[in-house]
């Protein structure tokens, strides 16, 4: 039975801080999904003895342990190794596995060479898990009472591999449920929200003994709120307890709540204008794309989004939106308010609108830095606006702080926060930052 | 003295997958650019226990611990309690903290919650670390001989703190050096790069115990070898080790290095096109603009970028960059190569080239999916394209495969790799999923 799991990714590379480790995320939802909790992930150097000591630590706590990469075909591959050490069992060489390798590389005409061969490799007593989409098995073995799946480390294999040949080995316990239920706020903060759910008249929602929990995280401007259980009860029955606290809150923070679970401001933009048949266009300076981006990352964007620009240089925003030249200081225009201001942005988001034809128009103008900063508009500094055919335009000035990326990311959740405002009929909201 | 490091990020968020952990890698980043080694990291549930058990278990390993989130002011943040049971110590209300959390609400107009107070505690025998940028102060303690730092979790906070606060507190190994070299290629697959390392004429350059250790990591398209000293060595003589390596792998994959360390594709161009003084310009369909951000990421992309498109729709294509309509398989055009072809993708880089007035120009048009998939262009189906006024026209077309974000991932490297192809004299080198 899994009831609880570990999740464990390997490579110098994410220990020391040169690359992101996104596996564990992705496995610890998917886990989630069929009712087995992750209780921990673990990141481990190309290091045989740590990552065995690992493997022996966590297989005396949980039902379950998922391990990403060390499975290739060079030197710093240990994952097997510290497995076999771990399970002290010795390694040979799976025939099928060698027989599905090198047919991976005849199928592509590509050589297969003599390092390739460790990737056949398996501890004795453990057992291979096809891989379609490249040239690392996975491994499969039982360490005590625990199931070990150790699986290749980049995402694109990793993923088929697991919903193809350890989902279906997953045995989550069926006379225990669990259901997480998460409710995305914008315009309060998380002190604030948690201070509403403390003092609710049925008694504190986030006492750390309630059954549902609920708690909260904020990231950037969005708090969000989750209700998670985890007992006996049938799941529709876990489902009415959710849906009730559910129910409290939006009678708490309802007028903040704007999507659910896997919903992002972005996302619900989309499905609340597909739905209504309007369309988005965007006009970028310092956030060059990432707002646009963001956008058609979800699939149907292009229902309402047909345009953007990024509009980097004053010359663009003149020639492809149309911004009046008056408004730059170029040319000795001392007094103009520059491309980073109220009018610049407005001009862009309305010039962008009719130039798409769109229903409403997001614009942003601002200082990412690290230079271009001036004691009047400090690096961070950013005005949106949104230009509609229905609504007045709304311009506001941020000031955000952190690196250029941080500054970018900020900017982008900004405007569609205003955009998501406007959509909800709640204007009047003041976002985290906005100085005017 | 601070030798090695553990990493603990703190959330139920965090390990049931719902947040991505970004902490984690820029502290081990941080760490390492001292000396300080980080050998491992752990992300750990809103669980007492749980916590209290992982900093009892790495300050007997580690010489330093670095833990990020927790302590917010709700029912939920239970870090300084899990270290005050680690410490075996009480709380206590920390005076100077709580007029600083008085202050930092005064100073913003907003109200103070009973909630906010907690923050104000800390273990007895534990000191404060100042917040500027938020209401969570840190905390440092010291834990057997190992050093504890708890900063709170939102990277703008905790980036600052890290480096106003705990930097000047740690005390790297004087007599250890650590220097790490990374070189990142495109065009050679991982064990490709692996066995011409592997079989290098001065002997195997990927042994484990070879000083440096040398790795490669793969990560797309672009595959990185990591030079890795650490050991009694003056930094001057380390860093000729490392030199003479990184002149032995230049010697064996060199053609296929485009940068080092802190470098990407996308800066990497940045950086050439601003010593050429070229600009550049993006089409981008599928990608929608992730393209034009990951390039305007960069400081000094202003010099080189100055204007994007998003032509999603069909029609944008046409009024905005001139992609003839007679391509387009609308008004009954079946035998139109359609919006998904190596004839759209060329006339949007030639078309955007123009109305940029830039030196190059890189187009996009592709099936991102989920749907939009057809037996001839399957989601995956990606043609990039690259204009200039200086080189012919290089279309290729590839198919990529992973859900509608790692498609457009790969689509915009894709992009970022036939530029920097061209722009280095390589453009005979195929790239991985490239069918034509």
């Amino acid at each position: 039975m899994h009831r609880t799991a570990a999740i464990i990714s390997q490579g110098d590379e994410i220990v020391i801080g040169q690359t992101l480790d996104t596996n564990s995320r992705w496995i610890a939802s998917r886990l989630l999904d069929v009712g087995i909790v992750p209780v921990e992930h673990v990141s481990l150097p190309d290091d045989r003895p740590a990552i065995a000591a690992a493997f022996t630590r966590l297989a005396a706590r949980v039902d379950l342990i998922l391990c990403s990469g060390g499975l290739g075909p060079t030197a710093d591959d240990l994952t097997r190794f510290a497995l076999a050490d771990a399970l002290n069992d010795t390694l040979l060489e799976d025939g099928d596995a060698l027989a599905q390798i090198t047919a991976w590389f005849a199928a592509r005409g590509r050589p297969m060479n003599e390092l390739n061969t460790i990737q056949a490799q398996r501890p004795s007593r453990a057992t291979m898990l096809a891989n379609a989409f490249g040239t690392a098995p996975g491994i499969h073995a039982r360490l005590g009472k625990c199931d070990v799946f150790c699986l290749p480390g980049p995402p694109r294999e990793l993923q088929p591999m697991f919903d193809r040949f350890v989902a279906p080995l997953l045995r989550p316990d069926q006379t225990r449920t669990v259901r997480v239920r998460v409710l995305h706020t914008i315009g309060l903060g998380e002190s604030e929200i948690a201070l509403r759910l403390h003092r609710s008249p049925g008694g504190d929602l986030m006492a750390r003994d309630r059954i549902p929990l609920i708690g909260t995280t904020a990231s950037n401007s969005v708090v969000s709120c989750r209700i998670r259980y985890e007992g006996p009860l049938t799941p529709a029955e876990a489902e009415a307890l959710i849906a009730r606290d559910e129910a409290t809150i939006r009678s708490l923070v309802g007028e903040a709540i704007f999507g659910s679970d896997d919903d992002s401001l972005a996302s619900v933009i989309v499905r609340t204008l597909r739905e209504r048949s309007q369309s988005l266009t965007t006009i970028e300076s310092c956030t060059g794309g990432l707002l646009a981006s963001q956008i058609t990352d979800f699939p149907g964007a292009s229902d309402v989004f047909r345009t953007g620009w990024v509009t980097y240089a004053n010359e663009t925003k003149l020639r492809e939106v149309g911004v009046p030249a008056s408004l730059f200081h170029e040319a000795g225009r001392r007094n103009a308010p520059g491309a980073v201001s109220s009018e610049v942005a407005l001009a862009m988001a309305q010039g962008g609108l009719r130039e798409a034809g769109a229903d409403f128009a997001l614009a942003i103008t601002g200082v990412a830095g690290p230079s271009g900063g001036t004691p009047e508009k400090p690096v961070g500094t950013v005005f949106a606006a949104l230009a509609s055919r229905s609504h007045p335009p709304d311009v506001r000035r941020f000031e955000f702080t952190g690196d250029r990326s941080a500054i970018r990311e900020w900017s982008a959740r900004a405007a569609l926060a205003m955009l998501w405002l406007t959509l909800s009929d709640r204007r009047e909201v003041r976002l985290l930052r906005q100085l005017s």
